[in-house]
């Protein structure tokens, strides 16, 4: 399965109005609509596809229509309710059944458009509804035995457990141990010590009936063979107490996802069958032999690095589908208030100031971006999967998986903290309604924020992605990733000469030039340290700030640009469409490369007042040109009004009738809120502002 | 009143030890505070001075000792409750009468301290305290009268309602008026419509009986002489129902300061007594004419400006002090937390990679930097104040005023970002501890925000202060500020030749030479943009991005590390801090330089490899040599655990233990936590972990 299946546009133009897709009422944002260059359905049907809209609008349809969703925005919720009522709700989920087996395999991208979806409405949700379904989906890759305890089983409820209390990124760390028992034919799960209890499990906290565990595996001739995953039931499914040997509870509180239940387990000699191992990449025979289908340990590394590869793909989309969240309540807003003018009574949409485009236009430029590159790379995950199910032991697989490996650990950075960024300025830049919680824009940067730690601290996964460049470097073959290219022009990038015009060709080589330039001194500052005497790990440590962190970011920078860039001129994609994809893939690339711009001076790629000066011009024109299109580029990555729950982000863009409708109704709501009115010298909580009127 | 008696050391080195700061319980951070080069107390004590660290400990002491103040970590409260709590305790806080008029008189800076105090405890709480507490104080200074109405009076609440729901960062567009009655002289307050409602008032939305509006005045003649402020009454006392002619509601959840009742207010032709305008700045007589203190409205003007800057006076110090309990919690925590290691068995404090060094030390120097400089910004004002009372109406008292109105524009900005970053790069520092709700990070991040808002949008303002640099360098003079001294390098500056040495004057000079350089820049860009035919307002709008706001930005970069440079090497500075603080000041002056370095290659300032090189060495060299100095610096401005009220922080380092402690509790609490114990197969919500070891 190619990246193809996914990115490009399957559809015929004549029928693009057939979609159904309603229309906005008409208020305050029609100017900006009218303004835009394209039409925005026309872009959702690009972006989407014909069955993917389908099922997204099925998707969200299904949950506006059912009262178990109903809610109210900002609404100021306990830990314990929220908890509650995401289960209830994931529930409801399993009962739609969305997502069949057949579904998965007849297109695996509909798990990413469900999970969105989901993520739109309630990242909680999301997550609860696919720990579970993950857990069902690895038991039924296991083969049909686990398939039949977990998958669909209303009773059941799993979860993963990996992280412990004391170690998280350091994985090979982990201290949970599986023992294998011949005599009985069982694995015994066990913690040392507290230090060693599963930590961060979600689901677990309350929910969980089964753990997939990550657990040191030994077998009776005392060899550890590393962490393997084991099936361990938790807890019993009718009462939900704990399996005895088992100690679970909830974490409490955390800054967001409160809907998630995350927990901790403590194993007493948990005694669990041999056919609870999840044996993909290696297995205890019952005789208490360990064999594995990888005869090359470095293949097998390989194919667990890209194994693991998944959660970070799924980040690196989570979070550009946040960043769209945030960007369609900031653009919206920001074309509807009025704030100054040219004459104290001619105030203008804020949006009209250089100054707000510069901060919020930027990142509407890398949504579509990201949003582009997350499909890309999970075909390229799709693909090494596959290569995985059909047991393909190539050196190309290997090396797919180390290379995706590679990706997944920058794009996950790059990602969740452009999100991060990207939703605090559009934070600030709605001032005091932007800090109102109903808006939602605080629960969106609160439920993004572990993407920036989980499956690994970002810092942390940056280093993964410099070794591997290294890696490459020294080897120096060609390889089949067009991702890698530019490893050729290692010496003749130098010698690129700085044109001045508009193409992404120009960002690119000068990207090309910096990975080269980095991977150079990176590769000096590391030789320099051990020259010095300084030991393997600590020269690498030496060696991150400046130099191994921030080749990482411009390999990843560089891999993200050059693929939109390849897309913007792809014949397949929309011609009406390709000039304003033009200049957001534009946009984007200079916003990133700005950051650069010192090194770039340092090294001679740039010299005197031109290259600078020149760059931030552009950023400035491209801002104002795509305000324009700005409305109508938020209307084809927006959800419906329901799921985005934001009052000043509504697709009518009436913010003052609405915040003055939702904020009244709010102060009587149960949150905090009440009117006291005067007039009549009483108190009624329940006084409606229409009365004022 | 000069700067100098808030901000040198007033103590005899003798007595430092007689002060009674407790000694830290031993513990794993035994080791880093043993290496530190100084004494954290003798750094208390230069910090603090005498009196107010007496002060200090007496109020923390007191909120400890007093149940009503009693809390537990993360604890998961409505926002209903939580304001509740806070004005129960707030009332408590009246009780204490921390605050005399004689304190304030004696020493103003006793209120900043105070401040710092409740806002370690619960911005919230300081918040609705100090509101009211500023009511009061700015009726007393009116007079008497207002004094014997609102000062220290239990039964009245106060609140400042200037926003309004259409309007925040324009407030010359503000629509609510007050119209003079000769006939009963007394003033009408209306508010024309919905749109014109005073929105965001801290205290309005529950409690407050009286509020300070701001309206337009309007005199009988129809003259409007914009905004003036009234005391108007808004709820009976004893009842807390509206007035009539008065609608006020509480404006729901925000995202953090939740102790804090925001509310609305809307008007209805509500007759005032003459004698509640607050007529600092201009009065009306009896029969109805308008009548100022000031003869020059340029004056008048300045005069307003600066006393418009107490607001962001206090912001810039509020953000600094929630750096110093963010810096706390990550600095004990990454000295206690360990994670890989030269060999798999040997794990080392995380604190010791140079990656989470130069995450975090950079904010630690800007904790020391900032700090000084809100000390120091404050001195300034208060001699503005003074002048003000005095009724000085000099040319230096208005242009003192202007000056304190372009720094604080600038240094709200720096203080309220570099916090705002500077929390989130500790909340990541901490992994998924910092995402914990129990280890406080994020309400500290949420209670931060809103100081990038209020009192004028961060963007915003910086347009206020490059407005002033602007027209000083038209007007050409040389004032007695030295901040302005470099305006007379104008054109000399240029010629600056870059100088390898870890002295802070190589980064004052580039900082001298980037303000010359952008304040050129920035005026070429406007008349370019004149020149073009924009009128004056696109003209400026124009100019923001790249120029204008990054000639704020410098300008207050530049005054924070001018100020900071001369305290260590002030004669008053004791010799034995000299050495730490003048690493502080010359990471914190380097770190925020190296922000600008594509600017000063551009402007040919910087040439070739060597300058970035070094700027990038000696970040990392700084940050490496006070790794060993961390420890004792966030002890010398951290609060007692109590106040702190993170586990992860606490003083004693006993992370691990603690966490456990605490997490456990915290999963018996209401919090959402619970823990089933399987190993008797029954469910026991109270079990104890203790009983697991």
């Amino acid at each position: 399965m190619s990246v193809h299946s996914y990115t490009k546009a399957k559809y015929d133009r004549s029928d693009k109005m057939e979609m159904g897709l309603p229309d906005f009422p008409s208020g305050p944002l029609d100017i900006y609509r009218k303004k835009a260059s394209f039409n925005w359905k026309e872009m959702v049907m690009f972006l989407e596809g014909e069955d993917m809209l389908a099922f997204k609008q099925h998707v969200f349809r299904m949950l506006e229509n059912d009262p178990i969703f109903a809610r109210q925005s900002g609404e100021d919720m306990s830990t314990e309710r929220m908890r509650e009522v995401t289960f209830r709700r994931c529930k409801q989920l399993f009962r739609y059944d969305f997502l069949t087996r057949d579904d998965i395999m007849a297109n695996p991208w509909r798990t990413v458009v469900l999970n969105d979806c989901l993520g739109m409405y309630d990242w909680s949700l999301g997550a609860k509804y696919f720990l579970n379904k993950g857990v069902s989906l690895d038991g039924w890759m296991e083969g049909e035995r686990l398939h039949l305890l977990l998958f669909d089983c209303p009773q059941t409820f799993g979860c993963f457990a990996l992280t412990e209390l004391s170690h998280g990124s350091n994985t090979r760390a982990m201290r949970t141990t599986a023992k294998y028992d011949p005599s009985t034919q069982e694995f015994v799960i066990h913690s040392p010590d507290f230090e060693a209890a599963k930590f961060w499990v979600g689901n677990l906290g309350k929910t969980a009936t089964h753990a997939v565990v990550f657990a040191q595996l030994y077998t009776p001739d005392g060899a550890c063979h590393g962490l393997h995953s084991f099936i361990v039931q938790v807890r019993d499914p009718k009462t939900l107490l704990a399996m005895p040997g088992v100690i679970v509870g909830d974490m409490g509180k955390k800054l967001g996802q409160n809907g998630l239940d995350n927990g901790f387990a403590v194993f007493h000699n948990v005694r669990i069958p041999r056919e609870n191992m999840l044996n993909k990449t290696g297995d205890v025979t019952p005789e208490g032999h360990y064999v594995t289908p990888f005869k090359d340990p470095n293949k097998r590394f390989g194919a667990s690095l890209g194994a693991l590869s998944g959660g970070r793909v799924s980040i690196s989309r989570m979070a550009v589908v946040n960043l769209k969240l945030a960007m369609t309540v900031a653009i919206r807003f920001s074309a509807t208030r009025h704030q100054f003018g040219p004459k104290d009574d001619q105030e203008i949409p804020v949006i009209e100031y250089q100054l707000q485009q510069w901060r919020l236009i930027p990142y509407l430029a890398a949504v579509y971006a990201l949003d582009y590159f997350s499909k890309s790379i999970f075909g390229n995950f799709v693909e090494f999967q596959i290569g995985m199910m059909m047991k393909d032991n190539s050196d190309r697989q290997a090396e797919l998986g180390r290379e995706i490996h590679a990706i997944s650990c920058s794009s996950k950075p790059l990602g969740s903290w452009t999100a991060q960024r990207g939703i605090q300025e559009c934070r600030e830049a709605c001032g005091g309604h932007g800090y109102l919680a109903m808006n939602r824009l605080g629960s969106i940067r609160d439920d993004n924020d572990p993407n920036c730690t989980y499956e690994g601290d970002n810092n942390v996964l940056l280093q993964q992605t410099s070794n591997y460049l290294l890696s490459q470097l020294h080897e120096h073959f060609v390889s089949w990733s067009a991702s890698k290219c530019f490893i050729n022009h290692y010496g003749t990038a130098f010698l690129t000469y700085f044109l001045v015009s508009l193409s992404t060709s120009v960002p690119l080589a000068a990207y090309k030039w910096l990975v080269c330039f980095l991977l150079r001194e990176s590769e000096r500052r590391v030789a320099k340290e051990k020259a010095s005497g300084k030991a393997d790990f600590e020269a690498r440590n030496n060696s991150q700030v400046f130099y191994c962190r921030s080749l990482s970011i411009v390999y990843i920078e560089h891999t993200v640009v050059q693929r939109f860039h390849d897309q913007t001129h792809d014949e397949d994609t929309p011609a009406v469409l390709r000039p304003v994809l033009k200049q957001l893939c534009a946009l984007y690339s200079l916003w990133t490369l700005s950051n650069h711009m010192a090194t770039l001076y340092q090294g001679g790629y740039f010299s005197g007042w031109e290259p600078a000066d020149w760059i931030q011009q552009a950023i400035l024109t491209l801002c104002s040109q795509l305000k324009d299109e700005a409305i109508a580029l938020v209307d084809a990555v927006a959800p419906p009004d329901f799921i985005l729950n934001s009052p000043i982000g509504n697709a009518d863009g009436e913010v003052r009738q609405d915040r003055r409708k939702h904020e009244m109704e709010f102060c009587c709501s149960s949150a905090g809120g009440s009117i006291s009115n005067g007039t009549t010298g009483s108190s009624k909580n329940s006084v409606c502002l229409t009365c004022f009127c």
